[in-house]
């Protein structure tokens, strides 16, 4: 019977992703490339259905053959872990399926949003504001861009841009791509995003800031939004939220704060002072699916100004919001407030995640990330197969080139550079292939290819930090 | 322990959601008002962690309080039912909780989603084509129109639109609201959305479409993008596509077919001819969570030309799509395809569903809700106390006023009109004060307010509609 299938299914999932993919024996990814990867799943679409038993063994191939993100080894995204909390949560909104446009279809969720967005805002620091879960940090930050376009210039939603002034963004240059993105998509133009300079942690310069600002209104342009980072994505950088809200009071442009990665250190009593300062930005967007575990999607976006992103975004559909409803407040009819129509219901996860843990749950789990960078980031100075690319770790990003043997000694220069850019490819290569650990590499600003580790797991132990260590030794030895 | 926690919520779900919630014999809302729902579960968020006893009580108020989407008597919105192999793989997916941008993040469902997009495109009647899925139909509707810009101004895209022409978007007056609300997002201004006359059926005139268009030019706006409905969300219409693909065509602007509540019909030979000319769009949005009753979100974009979305919508971030991969070619990444860097894993739910159940079983699906429909309008037709506001029912729509006993025989004048406006918000009240069934009312161009009620969920059945009547008609006897 169906229910018989949906029962083998949890059961898989309970034993081959939620108990052995923690565990650092099995693999985090038995890789296969696309072409193979093919051939060994039936992928193909068709006419007839297939029988349960057919459908379980996809079901299990497709466990075998993906990225087990909550093994200890997954060192690879900002998303690591998976709370087994945040994902009851989740199974409970997903089965009842609904949507979070209206009280009427959403009653519980709508509730549980409130006082999600009430209790991120006292994170904060701020006595009251207004919010929403949404689909993701990049579309959750051209939400804190339109805002602040629809705070200075309101006729624009209506008008559109094309008779409008040069509108420019700044953001530092380490920033998230979604400002990019999003002033491409938001009518804004890529080219009117200007990327501030930032010190050797990835972290804006408020004076090079209060320049760029200058510089666009001597030329013209008209700067209305400026962009802070807590927590950028390759180095950690937290921009010093408190000097960038002095610019941007000085010049009268919008704060909103891009804390996706970074923004869960507003938990932790110790690593809060991070952004501090954060109380004057006009909004801010978090992901506790990263650093907190919890299952994707859960972004939160709060705005201080009340009223704000519903006069931005809404259009007022009758046939969903109708005013003269008789059984409670039209008020309570969040949907508007969004640029989606259908939106899910993620507060749950986030609500239940945050019971069962409490804020003091979360800080520790914070805390003890942070630990853990800290403990890799000194290991590895210690040893002269590795350099690090940072003076110290940044939220807990720890950024390293592995020096292998035939580069230790060699002096620095053309040639080194272009020899130390292929060793991170090469030892990804055979990583993945190997499949019991997975990290990231990349370029960054003309520097050779470095691995960026991200520590954000409750799993992930000292022990298999310093696994980790002997592995990337072991795998560049030959090099 | 957390493991035992895990499976008291999924019987929890199974029991008290996906059994008890298909039953007629239960509620499908057990209403509280906003006020009393908020005293009846624990919402705030503290400092310390809650014990599982108290998580577990929380699932099941919530549960209790939600609103049974699955229930064969919430015929409230487009999205009803739940299909246990979309939540299978829903849960196999989100366990795993991956994100979709890169094959290296997510090489199983890289690989379903290609196979999804290229389903739907040979659906449609495309040899080949480019998609991927997304955050709901709104989102995507909204990839529509960037592609429409970026295929005829590719440099707005950098420049921004304000030293551009004034675009202009037409689309049907019974078009969903996410063209509005969209065309505010994206810079091009709400007012630059020309609102296309329809027939009494809720379907684009073609000739009146035509005629927008040249008045358009004559004022010296630059058309550039025409959205056909195929299912309106009111009344179901489907905007002739063929007729609407020559208007197009003579003054070549790019066709974007919003299918999100219609598209189902693509999967049935008897009514996919009410999407005849779809194969000449450029680019189309469907979104199977609604009349498939997959889990949401479960939206997919596909666009007949290669390469497009890439082209309108990437920036290129090194630190997540290197080019200098060894395991596997990076046109694998397909992250940059998108506005959103995170993107959910939701191929897999609609994937496993259509291998559970094949094209045929999709059909026969969207068969027996269309007859269900018909069957319903015939039998309020056949009433006095019941008024139809369509000529036929349109796609499942049914759309219909009761006209209670003190209004019988009464002349229609403004003080018939004044007095039915009332009858629907009444009814609903007091139907969601009893919790037995759910349907949508509203108002529409300025007739007074009426019910819409839907049909995609398959365990409806035809005694259930039996019963909706007479329960509408002794819920506004007094009337």
């Amino acid at each position: 019977s169906v229910n018989k299938f949906l029962h083998d299914v949890f059961d898989t999932v309970l034993e081959d992703v939620l108990k052995k993919s923690t565990s650092a024996a099995s693999k985090v990814i038995d890789f296969l490339p696309p072409e193979e990867l093919s051939k060994r799943i039936d992928l193909e679409l068709r006419d007839d259905p297939e029988p349960h038993e057919s459908l379980l063994d996809h079901c299990k191939k497709t466990i075998q053959h993906s990225v087990k993100t909550g093994h200890p080894m997954f060192l690879n995204q900002l998303y690591q872990g998976m709370d087994p909390y945040g994902l009851a949560g989740q199974f409970v909104s997903d089965s009842l399926n609904t949507n979070l446009h209206t009280f009427e279809a959403a009653p519980v969720f709508v509730l549980m949003e409130q006082e999600v967005v009430r209790k991120v805002c006292s994170l904060i620091g701020w006595p009251a504001g207004d919010g929403l879960m949404g689909a993701g940090g990049s579309m959750l930050n051209m939400f804190g861009i339109n805002l602040a376009r629809h705070k200075y210039f309101p006729d624009l939603k209506k008008t559109g841009m094309h008779g409008g002034p040069r509108l420019v963004l700044l953001t530092s240059a380490e920033s998230h791509y979604s400002m990019t993105k999003g002033a491409g998509f938001l009518g804004i133009g890529t080219d009117n995003v200007i990327k501030v300079k930032c010190d050797e942690r990835g972290q804006m310069l408020p004076e090079e800031l209060d320049r760029a600002i200058e510089d666009a209104k001597s030329q013209g342009s008209v700067p209305f939004c400026v962009n802070a980072t807590s927590g950028t994505t390759v180095t950690g950088g937290y921009d010093p939220l408190g000097a960038i809200a002095d610019v941007c009071q000085k010049h009268r442009l919008w704060l909103h704060v891009d804390a996706a990665w970074g923004g869960s250190v507003l938990t932790s009593r110790k690593h809060r002072g991070l952004m501090a300062g954060v109380e004057r930005a006009d909004s801010l967007l978090w992901n506790p699916h990263k650093m907190l575990s919890l299952p994707l999607q859960c972004s939160v976006f709060v705005t201080r100004e009340q009223g704000l992103l519903k006069a931005a975004h809404a259009s007022g559909a009758t046939y969903l919001f109708q005013k003269d409803k008789i059984s409670y407040d039209a008020s309570y009819d969040v949907g508007d407030k969004s640029i989606q129509c259908g939106r899910k219901t993620d507060p749950m996860k986030f609500w239940l995640s945050w019971k069962a843990h409490g804020t003091r749950g979360f800080e520790q789990h914070v805390d003890y990330v942070f630990e853990l960078a800290q403990y890799l980031y000194d290991k590895l100075l210690s040893r002269k197969d590795f350099k690090m690319v940072l003076p110290g770790p940044n939220c807990t990003n720890v950024c390293f080139w592995y020096i292998p043997p035939s580069l230790q000694g060699m002096p620095e220069g053309p040639e080194f550079t272009k020899k130390l850019d292929q060793v991170a490819p090469v030892i990804k290569d055979r990583m993945t292939k190997n499949g019991n650990m997975m990290v990231q590499y990349q370029p960054l600003d003309g520097v050779p290819n470095f691995f960026r580790l991200v520590l954000a797991n409750t799993e992930t132990t000292r022990q298999d930090l310093d696994f980790f260590v002997e592995e990337i030794e072991r795998l560049g030895a030959d090099l």
